[in-house]
C-alpha cells in the first residue's frame, strides 16, 4: 500500500507542477508536500511553522529599521499594533532558548518517540505470551501469535485502551519541551490522528480477529524510520536547507563561495555516461583538495532533466 | 542606505540562524526573509502562498486516499467539515486555471508595473517643464528641476494627489486577474505600503523643497529592476526552486537524476585555487557534453564554507 501510495503522490504533485508557478511558491509547494505528506506534519503545523519565519522576517526588520515600529509596519502591511505583538512574541522566544524546530525533518516527536516507550513500558521477552488480553483460552491466544509477523520488536500487544494510554503518555511528553501557549490538549480528534499516523506508516500493526471482540496492536518496528520514497524526501528537505545556506551566503558575497548552473544538452545515449563521470570528477576534486586540519567546507549539487525554462 | 541596511540584514540573518533551526524551518525562514525582506511582498502575501501550499497537499492526499474526506482530514488532524471546503476551494482554482504566482521571485505587480505606467500615462519631452504644479514662479520650477538627477526617465513630476492617484490604477491593473474572492480593496494603510515600498527601493524620489508647500515625486528608474543583493536574492529564490526541483525527481528516482554532497577540508591557503579548478572542471564537462539536439539537461551547484554538520 506505501508504495502504491508513494507513486501516485508522485504522480500527483508532477501534475500540480504543471501550473505555472512561480519560483518561491513552488519551493512552499515543495515543502509543504515534503513536510506534510512525507514527514507526516498536521496542516496547522505547517501553517505555525510558516508563520513563525514570517515574524521573524518582521523581527530582523524592526532591528535594521532601528526599532521604528511604524516603518515596519509600512514595509509588511501591518498594523503597528500587531507589529509591537509580533516584536514581543519573537522577543520573548529568543529570550527563553527557543528552539525552531517546529518541522523537523524528522517526522512528528510523537511518532518518533513511540517505538522507544512502547518497548520500555510493555517490554516482552521471549517464553512469555505476547498477549495479556483477558477472555482468551491459551491456544487461542497461541493461534493469534501465530499470524503475528516474526521480526517482531521485543514488546508486547496492546488492547484498545492500552494503545490510547500509550499515546496519551507520548503526546505529554512531547509537549514537555514548549512553552504554556505553544501546548496543545490531547484532543479526540488529534488522538485519532496519531493513530491513524501510526498505522498508516506501518510503525503499529492492528490486529483483528474473530476471536477478538477488540483489535490488539503490535509495534512493528524498534525506529519510527523512513523507508524508501520518504527516506530520500527526509534528505531531500536537509540537502535543500544545506543548498540554501549556502546561497544565503552566496547572496551575502562572502568568500569562498561558488555557485554554478550549467545549462546543456545531451545526447540521450550518453546521458549515463556524463552523469557517471562527473561524479568521479567531483569525487576527485574533494579527495584532491581534501586535506584533514584544513577548514570545512561542503558541495551540494543536484543535476538531471531540465523541465523548467531557466 | 540600501547597502547599510543589506549588510545588516544579513548580520540579522545569521545571528537568527543560529538557533537551533531543524532544516524545513531553516527553508521557511530563508524563504520568508527573501519575500517579504527582499522581494518587498507583504506579511499577507507570504502567509497566503504558504497556506495555499498547504492546501494543495491536501488536495493530492484527497485524490490519493480515493477521495475519502475522512482518511485526509486524519493524515492531518483537520475536520472533515475543513477538508471539504479545502478541496472545493482547490477544484475551483484549478478549474479556473489559477496561476499559482502569489509570491514571484520578482516583486508584487504594482512594483514593478509603476515605472512604465507613469511614463505612459504622464510622459515628459525633453524642452518642457517636468513640474506642472500650479503657484511656482518660472524660477522657482527651474531651480527645483536643476536640483533633480540627470538621469530620470522621461515622466513628468506628480503631486501627492496625482502620485496617489497613479498607485490606485496600478492597484486595479495588479488585482485583474485575481478571482473577487482574492482581491485586496485598497485601504490607506495599503496606498502607504505600497507608497513607502516604492520610496524605500529608491524607484520613486520625493523631491521636498521649501518652494513647494506639499512634496513632489519623481520617477527614478525605467524599471523596478532589483539591484546588488537584491538581485541576487531573486537569483537564489530561483536556484533553489531549481535544486528543490531537481530533487523531486531523485526521490522519484526518475532516470538521469543526479545527487551529490561532498564533505571535505581545504588547506585556507588553497580555497580559492580549489573552487577556481572546480568552475573549470564543470564547464569542460558540460562543453564536452553538449550536443545541440540533445536532451535538455541542467545542473546546478553551490560549494562553501560548511557551517552546519552535515
Amino acid at each position: 500500500m506505501a508504495t502504491t501510495s508513494d507513486n501516485q503522490t508522485e504522480l500527483n504533485n508532477k501534475a500540480l507542477l504543471n501550473l505555472e508557478v512561480g519560483p518561491a511558491d513552488r519551493i512552499l509547494l515543495y515543502l509543504a508536500m515534503g513536510a506534510m505528506k512525507m514527514g507526516g506534519h498536521r496542516y496547522g503545523a505547517f501553517l505555525d511553522a510558516a508563520t513563525t519565519a514570517a515574524k521573524f522576517a518582521i523581527y530582523t526588520t524592526y532591528l535594521e529599521q532601528g526599532g521604528n515600529i511604524r516603518k515596519t509596519g509600512f514595509l509588511y502591511h501591518v498594523e503597528p499594533k500587531r507589529v509591537k505583538a509580533i516584536i514581543q512574541e519573537v522577543q520573548e522566544a529568543l529570550n527563553k532558548g527557543l528552539s525552531l524546530k517546529t518541522l523537523s525533518s524528522q517526522e512528528p516527536y510523537y511518532l518518533i518517540g513511540l517505538p522507544h516507550l512502547w518497548q520500555e513500558l510493555h517490554p516482552w521477552t521471549p517464553g512469555n505470551p505476547r498477549i495479556h488480553t483477558q477472555g482468551l483460552m491459551a491456544s487461542e491466544r497461541q493461534q493469534i501469535e501465530a499470524s503475528l509477523p516474526d521480526d517482531l520488536p521485543p514488546a508486547r500487544l496492546l488492547d484498545l485502551f492500552e494503545f490510547m494510554d500509550l499515546i496519551k503518555v507520548l503526546h505529554v511528553k512531547s509537549q514537555e519541551h514548549l512553552s504554556p501557549d505553544q501546548r496543545m490538549p490531547l484532543s479526540d480528534a488529534l488522538t485519532e490522528h496519531i493513530k491513524f499516523r501510526l498505522l498508516y506508516s506501518d510503525t503499529v500493526l492492528q490486529i483483528d480477529s474473530p476471536l477478538l471482540t477488540m483489535p490488539l496492536f503490535a509495534l512493528a518496528r524498534t525506529a519510527h524510520s523512513p523507508k524508501g520514497p520518504r527516506e530520500r524526501a527526509f534528505t531531500m528537505i536537509e540537502d535543500v536547507a544545506r543548498f540554501f545556506s549556502l546561497m544565503q551566503a552566496w547572496v551575502a558575497k562572502e568568500p569562498y563561495v561558488m555557485r554554478a548552473l550549467e545549462v546543456f544538452d545531451v545526447d540521450p545515449a550518453k546521458k549515463d555516461e556524463a552523469l557517471a563521470e562527473l561524479d568521479k570528477l567531483l569525487q576527485d576534486w574533494a579527495d584532491k583538495y581534501h586535506q584533514d586540519d584544513g577548514d570545512p567546507m561542503v558541495l551540494q549539487l543536484a543535476a538531471g532533466n531540465r523541465e523548467f525554462e531557466v
